[in-house]
């Protein structure tokens, strides 16, 4: 048997997405299963309970990440699936849920056929994807990286003056297994798009090949606080006339770098902030994306020429600061195709897709071969409890990973 | 005796601004004395005292208003002259004790030169016209034009959630003169101009004719939050990018409407206000200025179009409210003339002025002729520490009072 014809059973990963749904269920349809609260505990122990069930063996590292085994004919490599059990404080039920409870159908699909594999499979649920209650975003598939130091992360605290550390131990997810260093071949993940691109060309899956690159700046437009009223227009060093002129600058630049660029500001704050005062200061931020370095690179000049040609007219001093950077990620190739082929034998309509959005695979590639497998959300709709994708988008997403998982796991004897 | 020679003391005139701005004098150099704050006590029984001792009579009405009669050889109407003795909570020393202490030395000089005027001459200190401690400003010639009522105005509360009317009782300034119908033929008022224009022109004083019209706006654009890094530019309905657009078209109709068209957007907020979030909602005020009303007109339709035409093409709803309007104020043509005319005697090279900037002098003129006097303020700073005007240019102010009062008291005998 090599499983060209299995599939997963799609009625099963609906029931149990709604089932982990109800933990932290809010009155709008959404979820509010923020990161070690004890509706995350009371998620794990589900999620623990039907992979004991399935047969697996469950492994805690000392971050909360777990890890389900399912053993291979092989001791290892491992191929990996994973993703986040946490909610964002007014999320949805599909966001991270997703992708860890695909990952347990594919192994379920796997045990109903009676189907070993030549490699083991594990199935990796990573603490704090979200970020929401402890910033920052996917801390512990960082921490498991290398990219962040485990002890500032435990030291980390909410807005109530919580310890991530203790609360981690607290819901008794401070593991002993080793952080890092596991032995994979290849790892996937599948996730809603949050965006609109797939529902736009009406297909349920698409094919992620790349992440992509962020840059964040703050912008502050220096000019002079005078009276509303006495200073005439052409006395003013008003912050506001540069502001509207460099914004101009900035999305004509967007619109020049093509379809995969992103120009965001989503906060901006006035000086003195008085009805009847010219503000001496304008500051707001900027969220830049693109799947290449080199174009951002060309954004990020334009941003610059843009402040320096809309200030100096008017006397203000632009200073555009990039605070963090995210390289764009370039998926492996071949579990690129493997997801690519995974598609076409179950017969989806496909697209390649950038992920707009960061997600733990970000850093999981850093030292396993990885790609993503995306699944259309309706409206585009995420951290948002009206988030949603239909039963037959999960099955989709689930049945690619499937096969996607078993291209690199291989099938035994 | 004409009186056409005389001058006032301008050293005296100097000595007492300095000696009132000691009363809450800041670090800075500037002023603390926030209406029916123990400083304004200090500084209203310090101006009391001056006043009798010029052997003036001294009533406080309900609202704390002072006013300080010199009496004429008629009984009545009489020539009144006054501002007001409160500060911003970091103002300067000119703004209001200005103008009441050069009334002040108008009468000392009389008094040096033994005139007699025909008319009584009544200098005022207008409680609270700041309105930074409690709002709104140039509340209590309000109530004396009957545009506020008084008992609400009593009521209102600073920060610290002290009544208004409870603080005036404390410092012992809520008085039983009558509210409102004073006997007056005409008012003058002498105030720093807080702008840069005579200054510009090198002159020391200008002639107020008028003040322009205030309308105060708050605009919001309604678009959609959606994720700053999955959301393509062209699938947003971002409300940043229409507000650059409509600040275009704002500051165009600004330029399009002459030296005297003010347009300032004092303050704004974002919503949510996440940096990876294109926000959902953008407000910010409008501060619209100009000295006819039906060129506000013409603003304020420029304006909602503007809006109209940033907002369509991006699906942003762009809503702009009216909140507020204070129509444009012509002042008495005899008491502009009786200025103009009184710089012209004492030999000051001067310009017809239009205020940007309330004053008491605008509800005055509801009820009695009045004009101002526009002393040059360096580089036009006010309502901070750094507010000046020289020596010379207090000195000149004073000097047009003193002759426009004469001009419309007439000198006795």
């Amino acid at each position: 048997m090599n499983g060209r014809n299995l599939r997963v059973n799609g009625e099963r990963l609906w029931s149990r997405l709604m089932e982990m749904a109800e933990i932290g269920a809010t009155p709008k349809g959404g979820v509010c299963r923020l990161t070690v609260s004890d509706e995350d505990r009371i998620g794990r122990d589900l999620f623990a309970k039907w992979c004991r069930e399935a047969g697996l063996t469950v492994e805690v590292d000392a971050m909360g990440n777990m890890f389900a085994r399912r053993k291979g004919r092989l001791a290892g490599p491992a191929v990996m699936s994973g993703s986040h059990l946490d909610s964002q404080p007014t999320g949805g039920k599909f966001d991270g849920a997703l992708g860890v409870l695909a990952a347990l159908e594919v192994v379920e699909a796997l045990n109903d056929a009676g189907i070993e594999t030549e490699h083991p499979i594990e199935i990796v649920n990573w603490t704090n994807e979200e970020g929401a209650r402890f910033a920052p975003a996917m801390v512990s598939s960082g921490v498991y990286a290398g990219e962040f130091d485990m002890d500032a992360v435990y030291d980390g605290r909410d807005r109530a003056g919580l310890r991530f550390g203790d609360e981690l131990a607290r819901i008794g997810y401070k593991g002993d297994a080793p952080m890092g260093g596991r032995d994979w071949k290849a790892s996937f993940e599948v996730h809603i798009e949050q965006g609109p691109i797939l529902e736009q060309e009406d297909k349920l899956v698409g094919v992620v090949a790349r992440v992509q690159g962020i840059r964040w700046f703050d912008v502050t437009l220096h000019g002079a606080e005078v009276h509303a009223g006495t200073t005439p227009m052409d006395r003013r060093r008003d912050p506001i006339r540069a502001l509207h002129e460099m914004l101009k600058g900035c999305y004509e630049m967007a619109a020049a770098h093509g379809e995969w660029a992103r120009f965001t500001v989503g906060d901006m704050t006035v000086q003195p902030g008085s009805r009847n005062t010219v503000p001496g200061r304008v500051t707001f931020t900027i969220d830049l994306r693109h799947p290449e370095d080199q174009v951002l690179d060309s954004m990020e000049r334009a941003i610059r020429a843009a402040g320096e040609a809309a200030g100096t007219p008017h006397g203000i001093d632009v200073e555009v600061t990039r605070i963090w950077a995210s390289a764009p990620v370039v998926f492996d190739a071949g579990c690129i195709a493997a997801v690519a082929q995974a598609a076409d034998l179950c017969g989806y309509e496909t697209r390649e897709m950038i992920s707009g959005a960061g997600h733990d695979s970000v850093y999981v590639a850093r030292s396993t071969p990885t790609a993503m497998i995306f699944v259309t959300s309706k409206d585009g709709i995420s951290h948002n409890e009206a988030e949603y994708s239909s039963p037959e988008a999960c099955e989709a997403g689930a049945n690619v990973l499937l096969h996607a998982v078993l291209e690199q796991a291989g099938v035994a004897g």
